[in-house]
């Protein structure tokens, strides 16, 4: 099942579908979420998957090169695997030229800039071809005001980067879709934006006005609307989190629920960086939290269960519930305990 | 005294010296605090000020036109006034591109860029000459790493933006010196940068590089060196948080001071927004600081009573101190007090 596209917010793009998924040479997994999102979410608009040699990871698509892929009807070739520091190896631009002499445009959510690379660029020009950054903020965005708006809001937030705060929120919104609750998935993050079609690349904007672009994020709604927004970061991430406090005091949820993905130790990229507490993520989140919306609440815990068989993954929820008395749920496994997790949102 | 040029950040703007300080054609002495700043912290490196026909404030250093600042040895002339809406009037060019012509760039820390002028710009391509926004970062700001770096470091911090978290970390920097130790005023803002001719504009980098720039900021340094860095906005405050708690996790500061002003009760720009206690923003400031350096405390207070009498003062210093049991002062009013805080710092 996939997500509707939800381009309502301001800065909105429209990408060229269906997409060639971009693995580079990627060997690290937690690298390409990005793919894995698309595959995930948006799986009916991806015709395939092009890695260079050197390569080990696969989003599990047919492997094809960019002339197959735009016989299959292909119309943009999207960069599926980040880098530290996001930036454009030189060992991917002749895969990339050759895409957009294959007749794909580029869509790229990494920090570098497609036009800022003279090879690209003038590939683009050449051939009339579109490079296409998501992660460049819409302008205008403002000072944040802190006002109260409208409606209700569910941030997801985590003890860490890349262990399923997107693939909640994507959950929830549709687990209170199916509710028949007018919920819509806010995007915070480049892949986020690719499934939703619109969002705000949070960890992009000038950090003056990261609560402004939050804010702009998750406009004022009916009472009885969700926004439910993907988070980013961690509060407790050495690199990352004056993005998740931005998101936070701009999102002013009235409900957040802890990402977690059982057996992770360290923060990924930083060893000796120790996970932090689920408890301890709960009570910082709302000691901040409480800044912009008094009224802030855990309404339970996700757990990133993909690498457990069934019943290990069933015996972490049990135990992770019972030691906080609150719900917890794998939502991509979905069942009861997610059901649980939704009631308890909603409560 | 004045603080000495620590232009010696790694990547971080450095600018050339000495100024001559340019005073526009103002008639309002609050439009001139940045000249002001830099007459009383690096008046050693003014060779004095230009003004325009019309103006009525004075720096008061000597009146010169910018070639005879050239001949005293001036490389630059920096816009120490404000307007208001921070942009470059019409009256003003004649008089910058003079100082261009007469051999110094141009420094500004204004929100308008200088190169957007085109006057301005044609003039600096034709003379070879530069044009400097203090307010735009290097290039090159590398994700924070959250690894240990050598030497001490003391961050200011506030219940609110524009209380004195800047002349405070100035006053420190000076009376450590004072005390035959080897420390570094580390600048985080445009007013600060001038000052110390150097440092990194924290509230204009994009939000993922923030605690990167802020490890940039205070570089890795003998043990026995202090780095007293400049604070930016609060923890409490509903826009900018975010640029606060970036600078905390950068700086790994091993002490902090908390900087306020006796009676200001709500948050500059957002009434409503009540000021956070003290105590609460050192329990937050301790709580999120720890994640890259478990050992951080708070030094003391730092009081802005600048409004009030000498008596006045006193009494609010002594007060604060009693009830939170910890060295107060006004580092502007110096005495016992302000020593005694330098004395719990270093201990």
């Amino acid at each position: 099942m996939t997500i509707p596209n939800d381009a309502t917010t301001a800065g909105a793009l429209a990408l060229p579908q269906p997409y060639l998924l971009f693995l580079g040479d990627t060997t690290i997994p937690g690298y390409a979420k990005t793919a894995f999102g698309l595959r995930d979410w948006a799986g009916d608009r991806c015709v395939g998957e092009f890695a260079l040699p050197g390569a080990t990871v696969s989003a599990g698509l047919t492997p094809m090169t960019p002339a197959e892929a735009h016989a299959k009807g292909a119309r943009s070739l999207v960069i599926g695997v980040a880098n530290v520091g996001g930036v454009i190896p030189d060992s991917w631009i002749a895969g990339l030229i050759a895409a957009l002499e294959a007749g794909l445009d580029i869509v790229s959510g990494m920090h570098a800039r497609l036009g800022d690379i003279a090879a690209l660029r003038e590939a683009a020009e050449r051939l009339g071809r579109r490079l296409i950054d998501v992660r460049k903020p819409p302008a205008g965005i403002p000072v944040g005001s802190g006002a109260k708006r409208g409606g209700k809001r569910l941030l997801t937030v985590g003890t860490d980067c890349a262990l399923g705060k997107k693939y909640t929120a994507l959950a929830i919104a549709r687990g209170l879709r199916a509710r028949g609750i007018d919920a819509t998935f806010r995007a915070s993050g480049q892949t986020g934006i690719m499934i939703a079609g619109a969002g705000m690349p949070m960890d992009a904007v000038v950090s003056d006005f990261l609560s402004g672009a939050a804010e702009m994020l998750s406009p004022d709604a009916p009472a009885d609307h969700w926004d439910v927004i993907e988070g980013q970061g961690s509060l407790f991430h050495p690199a990352y989190a004056s993005v998740s406090l931005g998101l936070l005091h701009g999102s002013q949820p009235d409900v957040f629920v802890v990402c977690h993905e059982p057996g992770r130790t360290d923060i990924l990229g930083h060893p000796g960086y120790a996970l932090p507490s689920i408890e301890a993520v709960i009570e910082q989140t709302i000691a901040m939290g409480k800044r912009t919306n008094p009224a802030i609440r855990c309404g339970g815990i996700s757990l990133n269960t993909g690498a457990l068989s069934p019943e290990a993954a069933e015996a972490e929820i049990a135990a992770h519930s019972e030691r906080l008395g609150l719900p917890a749920a794998d939502p991509i496994r979905g069942g009861p305990a997610f059901e649980r997790l939704l009631d308890a949102c909603l409560s």
